[in-house]
């Protein structure tokens, strides 16, 4: 099980596996360029450019980097750059995708189209993967970043989307936890009466556990949860905290990063393969730690597919 | 301005003025009992203990402390102390309320009854204050622990409630972020159109000012702000965060306090008198750290009425 950024960059280096190749949507933007070669130098990856190569060329040529060590796969548009890293995906030439200087709606229309597209489930969603010091491992945050205001069958899909990721981090059954102000259903307040229907539907479930309504300290306090009495599977255990909505979600992920020294990696999930979504405000370290964790992620696909 | 615990209480040492009378409702519980003497020692406040004498009687002779320094009103059931609890405050004799071993909906029915209650505005609210290491001064946090899922009008309620409360810490024009995952305003998203309103109602306000919609990140931290190009008046350095529900508001005060070594002070406000409304979780700290904050408003509701 791999419970924080240091330990996932660890066992990916120590696994003697093909490099998986990453697909750079309009990569043609410095800190994207940055991020990717950090690890193609660390022989993690190797990057497929997507973009007019005139605006390439010269980025590139700037760069302390192994010119035999990419590839250049020349557009000239944003639609064609985002329709090419998807067909390479489906094709199965690369094992993610990273967006570069692009739209993210451009980019996610070509991953949703139903005939040229590399859907999988019905629902894309977020998950923010956190570290942070008040906790022995990863907390993970779904939904704060793709659906508005989920219902409980889209619920359903974000849950199990996740759980791919956390089992590709070796997390055989990992822990929901569906999100209320308290652990009591009030059939007014709407979340807490997913929490219960979600609880219901998963119940059977062997490859994830997920319980609700639970508040924030019942779901990460082990000691909360004993002095509550709370009687459940998850007794401050819980792995991922599922979001009322996708304000409680950003919110919380937000507040854990800014206000409780987290470090956070993002993806898009649930398609064939994860895609990085840097956003105007992620750091290079952010982006580092989602490329490590879509790195994960695609070896896993890789070895379920052999 | 009050910034900080620390703050409020030597601000309350150095005021010279009258001693505040709280009404503690079912008072026979040793940890109210203690919190509440605490504060009675260091000449603060004047305890009215309501509950059944011979419930009081053993846990007092028990306590290391001046036995004229309080009074006992005997009463016979859970709903009589209710009752005489917003009594005491609706005759002038008690500045505010302490909740003792009673259930907050029999407490609070009391309080709202149209005819013998302490009804102030139609709405009452939760308002926490935060202090944490990463933030120069207090964080509100409103509502997390009240109303369910509030409309656009109970959310100008819920703001008019706590700018009494900042106001009585000297913020003369709190600001107040209303949160949602982003600072653009999508049709779909309800707390995003309700942020948006809300900035309207506010806008010709002198008691406050009021922004949204917003994520946490651009609220709270200016160089974000900055970074991010946001036009606005509140530039990372809102005092107040305006929960979309009270999910939202939850989770935020919870991760706040449990994952951002925050400290809490938590209140019901909105009623003549503020109520101090333990948990089955609150600490020790944090009965006391309310106590303080409703002594502070309650000396500034008594200025009000010189």
């Amino acid at each position: 099980m791999v419970r924080n950024f240091h330990e996932l960059e660890q066992s990916l280096m120590k696994q003697e596996e093909e490099m998986q190749r990453v697909a750079v949507v309009k990569a043609a933007s410095s800190s994207a360029l940055e991020s990717v070669f950090e690890l193609a130098k660390q022989g993690l990856i190797v990057p497929f450019l997507i973009d007019d190569q005139a605006m390439l060329d010269p980025l590139l040529m700037n760069m302390d980097i192994d010119h035999t060590s990419y590839h250049i796969v020349h557009v000239e548009s944003d639609e064609e750059a985002a329709f090419k890293g998807v067909e390479l995906v489906r094709n199965g030439e690369c094992g993610f995708i990273m967006k570069g200087n692009i739209q993210t709606g451009t980019l996610l229309k070509q991953v949703v189209n139903r005939e040229t597209g590399i859907r999988k489930r019905d629902v894309l969603s977020h998950l923010a993967l956190i570290e942070t010091p008040h906790y022995p491992r990863f907390i993970g945050v779904t939904d704060g970043g793709m659906l508005l205001s989920p219902n409980v069958d889209q619920k359903e899909s974000i849950i199990n989307n996740a759980t791919e990721v956390m089992q590709a981090l070796g997390y055989k059954q990992p822990k929901f936890a569906v999100l209320s102000a308290a652990e009591v259903v009030q059939p007014k307040l709407q979340p807490s009466v997913d929490a219960e229907e979600l609880t219901k539907r998963f119940e059977p479930s062997e490859n994830c556990i997920v319980e609700g309504p639970l508040s924030l300290d019942l779901a990460l306090f082990p000691a909360i949860a004993a002095e509550k009495q709370y009687k459940g599977r998850i007794q401050g255990d819980a792995d991922v905290l599922v979001a009322a909505d996708v304000v409680n979600g950003n919110t919380l992920s937000k507040s854990m990063i800014l206000l409780g020294n987290g470090a956070m990696a993002g993806l898009i999930i649930g398609a064939q393969a994860p895609i990085i979504l840097t956003s105007r405000s992620s750091t290079a370290e952010e982006k580092r730690r989602s490329l490590l964790l879509a790195l994960q992620i695609s070896r896993a696909n890789a070895r379920k597919e052999c």
